[in-house]
Order: C-alpha cells, then structure tokens, then sequence
C-alpha cells in the first residue's frame, strides 16, 4: 500500500493508509503495550513500504512529521507585509513547511508577546517580518526578547537586523538608497527637502538618516520631519500636509509608497505640479505607484530577493547547517513619472 | 506555582512551570508508566492550580491545547485576500485560536490540493477565503472535496457558498450590488458598457449576471466582457484595453480595482474624460481606489462584516453548537470621482 498524495509521508498518511487513528500510529512508534501486535506488525510494515521517517519531535510526541515555521509580521493587510508572507509561505510549503501566522501589531510589547508565544509553541524556525521587531544598534538590550527566542528555535530577520547566535538576517540597505535617491534629488536642483514617514521602525530611521546625510553633504538640512502616525492612510497624510501652515518644499522623500500617494494628493490639492513644483520619491515599488497619475518613483526595496535569502538560510539551518549573520541586498530607485533625473 | 502569561494556560506553560518537557507532560496525561510518581504528583498539582484542561486532543496526543484554524486563500499578496487573512487572524487569535495559512493559487487542482493537506494536518476548523473554491451551483458535484473535508472538520466559507453539512458560508451579494450600480449607471445616460475581469470565479460570473441583467432590464446587451487573464496587472489592463480595436464604451464596471485602475490609465491614454466620456465602477473599495486620480467610486464588498460573521461562526461551533448555511451581506456603491450619479 502506497501513498499516492504527494511527496512527503507523515504521520498522517501512514495512519489513513493503516485505517488507525493518528494516536495508534504514534503508540507504535513509542512502541506502547496499548497497541496489539498485529496492528503494531501492520503500521510497521506500512511506514517500511512508504519509506516514512519519523522526526525526533514525532517519535517524541506523535505530532505531524512536518516542520512548522512561525510568521511574525505587525499587519498581514499592509501591502509589503502581505507580500512577504505570500511569497514565504509559497516557498516554505514548497519545501514541505507549514506556516503558522501571526500578526503581532507594531507595539513593542505586542511583538514580545507574539514572539514568545510561537517560541512556545515550539515552531521549528521564527521569520520575523520588518524591520519593527530590530533596534537601531544591532547589540540593544531591547531586543533580548529575539535572543532569548533565537536560544530556543532559529530567528530569521526580514529586514531588521539582531546582532546574536542562531539569528540570521536579510535586509535591503535603505540607509544607502536613501541617500542616494536623495543625493540625486539634490542635484537635480531641488533644495527643500520633506522627510515623510508613518510609523517610526528601525527601517523608517534608516530612510531618515539617508536623506539628512544626504543634505549634509550639500551643506543643507531637512526643511521637515513629518510624522503622520498612522499607516496606509492616503487621504489622512494629504489632509496632514494641507494642515501645515507656511510648507514650502520642493522635494518629498517618502518611507512608503502610501505616504508618497499623499503627498501626491497634497501637490494636487494645492496646484503643485509634479515633478516640476514638487518632486516626490516613495519605497516599496508596489501597486499604489503604478496607479498614481503620474506614476510614483519609488525605490525597489528588494523584498522579494529577502525572501529567496530567508527561505535559503532556513532550508540551511533546518537540515543541520550553521548559518547566522547579515546579508545586505540594495536597493535602488525606479524611475517613473514624479522624478525628472 | 502560578502563569502569568496569558489567559489560556496550555500544555507548553505546564511544561515551563513544571520544568519538564512537554513529552513528560503529555506522558503525565496518558498515565504512563515511563515517568516518576513524584514527578506526576509535581505535574498534576501545577495543572490543578492553574487550572488546566487538556483538551481531547491533548490527552491522545500530548499536543498543543490551543486550536488551530486552516486559513486557506488562493494569494495572500492579493489585496482583498491580505486584509480577510489579517482581519481573521487578528480575531481568532484573540479568541486562542492559532491559524495555519496556506495559500493555494487559483487552480481547480491546486484548491483541492490545499483543502486536504489542511484536513490531514487536522486543524479545528477550514476558513476558505474567496468564491475560488465555491461553484456557480452550490449543489454542485465539482466541489464535493469541499464537502468531504468538511465531513472531517468544520468548513467556513468567505464570499463563496457550497450547500452542505458543516459547511458555513457567508457571501455578499455580488449579484444585486452589481445589478444596482450598473442600473444606475443606465440610468445615468451610459448604454456601452463593458464588463471587465481578471480571473472567473464564481463572484466574478456574479457580478457579469448583475451587470448583464440590468442591461437586459434596459433592452441592452453587454458592449463587450473581457477578461485580461492576470490578477493585479494594472497597467496590463489598460495595454490590453488599448490594444482592442474599435474599443466604443461610455462605461466600465469592473470585477475589482486593480482593473478600474487600468481602466482609468486607458481612460487617460486615450484621452478620455473621466466620468464625462468614460464612466468607471471598480470592486472592492480598496487603497489603489483613493490612489487614482480621479479617486474611483467602487462597490464595498463588506469584507470585514463578512469576516466578523466567519468568526461568530467558529466560535460558536467551536463552542460545541451546530451551525451550518449561507448569510449574506449588502454590497454597496461607494461614490467617488469616477462616476457622476
């Protein structure tokens, strides 16, 4: 008798193709008196026929021979999140992973709770998706919570980078495409520049640093510093900018691409053309950029090559290799139509 | 010996305030003869104090008391499918459930595939997120893996609607919102109007009904249906629609924003004033709908109330009542700059 539904055998299979409960194919493998001999004779012989290897947590437990990884992001509706849980749980189920979701919100405390309690419930790996769950020093005590996480399962960081042993991270520079979108900016004659961000990660500070080195090198300073407090609201950072009294930019540097589709709105609102009056960079080349009018030039924060890396390191890590550190992917600006340089 | 962690104590936190492995609290559950007297005595006590109930599910297994719930959506990236995973996520969790997300593609084969992986995996409950894994005949033969997984685990459907025991469905009323707004439109002097769509299922055909009747109300027939085969591919929408020759409408009602939004970069292309020449109705009352210039009116498909009812309706079969049919909710015209009525 042979399993016909796919690749991997686990517990499951070898209880539907022996007609026993899950619970009597783990007897057997804990070789119970509770089972009878013949039946024992029988799942044996059935897991031999379909080559079914028992993991150390299945022989423990008699739990599903698949490996369950964690997913840890703040909101599963933000546009970047949900791509990166998308093209993760595809490529995990692919190498035969489960994928346990959880939405942690962006609070520190939240994230805590969210950590610990996959940790708890003993999934094999931990993604943790943004830069959110990082600090701006890689060594912060702060963030103990991932090394103590990290001593109990492997931690893999997208975006957001944790200084400790069994943690591995993936990030996009936005340090250095910051700066040099911005430099660009710069020299393409624009000299008030507006810093735009939603909520404040160890990511939207990169971004911030970027565009002030940037300035600095010209001699310049920000003409602004804008936090709009809310994430993926449009209308309400336009509405944010009009309120403004006396704002006089003619460059907007945006930490996402929402932001930047306000801002967009704002220049509108106001009679500003774009790029002419008011040139705007968004992050995150998503959607909302090809739907503005004109389209947003946005910077490509590789999110789908810090994918392919977590997904490799864990591939790594959970067939027994040592992996840990930082690899650093670059990001860089596309072009569309609220740029002219 | 108390836990403070959260509200449910499960196996994991009697395993931490006992300082034994999980393995010896579930071996502590089934009596076995493996573990010490004092050590049973120790582990019992600690459950007695914080109250633990395993669940029947632990006791035959040893495993993790907290249900876990199968989410299963064609795309997780997929905007309307990222906020349903987000919205129940966040509520199942915090009733305790964990939730388990597969995304499966939009393939017949690929939908059945996922369905019985779950039910194997013996999640508590199915939630299958969009009408993909519906059939236009809830009577249907087609859909009987859905049926058969639900004579394993409770099945709850968001927006799609197959008849059967178990089975919980609750959909928007796809048909009359469409029917409603496309009337309208009529009404508004519009008589070439064509049906836009990306992938069929069963609430796209809904809303080419809707679409179709009030067309037949008025003694019209459809200008023409396409469908551009790609989800989420705005500016391949609008390339495609530029491509048609002769292409002679005064109105689009398309499937969901994405395609409005390609529409309205036709619109411009061509030169077309929007809403005086070319009057357009997306679906789903999405961001990209605030990020389109002029913002697009579109139907709110009541995604969140249908997801809240999909909650109501684990909890309470989960909660050991039988619970089973179809609720519907009311789709409704949001109206923005696209349309002038």
């Amino acid at each position: 008798m042979r399993w016909e539904g796919g690749v991997v055998v686990n517990i499951y299979d070898i209880a539907e193709l022996a007609g026993v409960s899950i619970a009597t194919v783990s007897r057997v493998l804990n070789d119970s008196p509770n089972v009878a001999e013949g039946t024992k004779l029988r799942v044996r012989r059935i897991m031999g026929e379909n080559g079914y290897i028992p993991s150390g947590f299945s022989r423990g437990l008699g739990l599903n021979a698949m490996k369950t990884i964690g997913l840890i992001c703040p909101d599963a509706a933000d546009d970047y999140m949900a791509k990166a849980v998308a093209c993760l749980e595809r490529s995990l189920r692919n190498c035969g992973y489960d994928c346990l979701l959880c939405c942690s919100g962006y609070g520190y405390e939240d994230c805590q709770i969210a950590v610990s309690a996959l940790v708890r419930h003993r999934v094999d790996a931990l993604v943790l998706i943004g830069s959110v769950y990082a600090d701006d020093d890689p060594d912060s005590e702060r963030v103990n919570y991932i090394r103590e996480a990290a001593a109990q399962t492997p931690v893999f960081m997208l975006n957001g980078y944790v200084r400790g042993d069994n943690i591995c991270c993936a990030v996009c520079d936005d340090y250095d495409a910051s700066l040099a979108a911005v430099t660009e900016m710069i020299a393409s004659g624009r000299r008030k520049i507006l810093f735009l961000a939603d909520i404040d990660t160890v990511s939207t500070n990169l971004k911030r640093k970027g565009c002030r080195a940037a300035l600095a090198k010209a001699g310049l300073e920000l003409c602004g510093d804008i936090s709009v407090g809310l994430a993926n609201q449009i209308n309400q950072t336009r509405d944010h900018l009009l309120e403004l009294p006396d704002l006089d930019v003619n460059g907007i540097f945006a930490a996402n691409d929402a932001l930047a589709a306000g801002a967009l709105k704002y220049a509108k609102a106001r009679g500003l053309s774009v790029p002419e009056d008011l040139c705007v960079i968004g992050y995150n080349n998503s959607e909302l950029s090809v739907c503005c009018d004109p389209e947003l030039s946005t910077i490509d924060s590789r999110e789908q090559r810090l994918c392919q890396i977590i997904v490799d390191f864990i591939k790594l890590r959970l067939g027994g290799k040592q992996v840990g550190g930082k690899v650093v992917a670059k990001g860089y600006l596309i072009r569309h139509g609220t740029t002219d340089f």
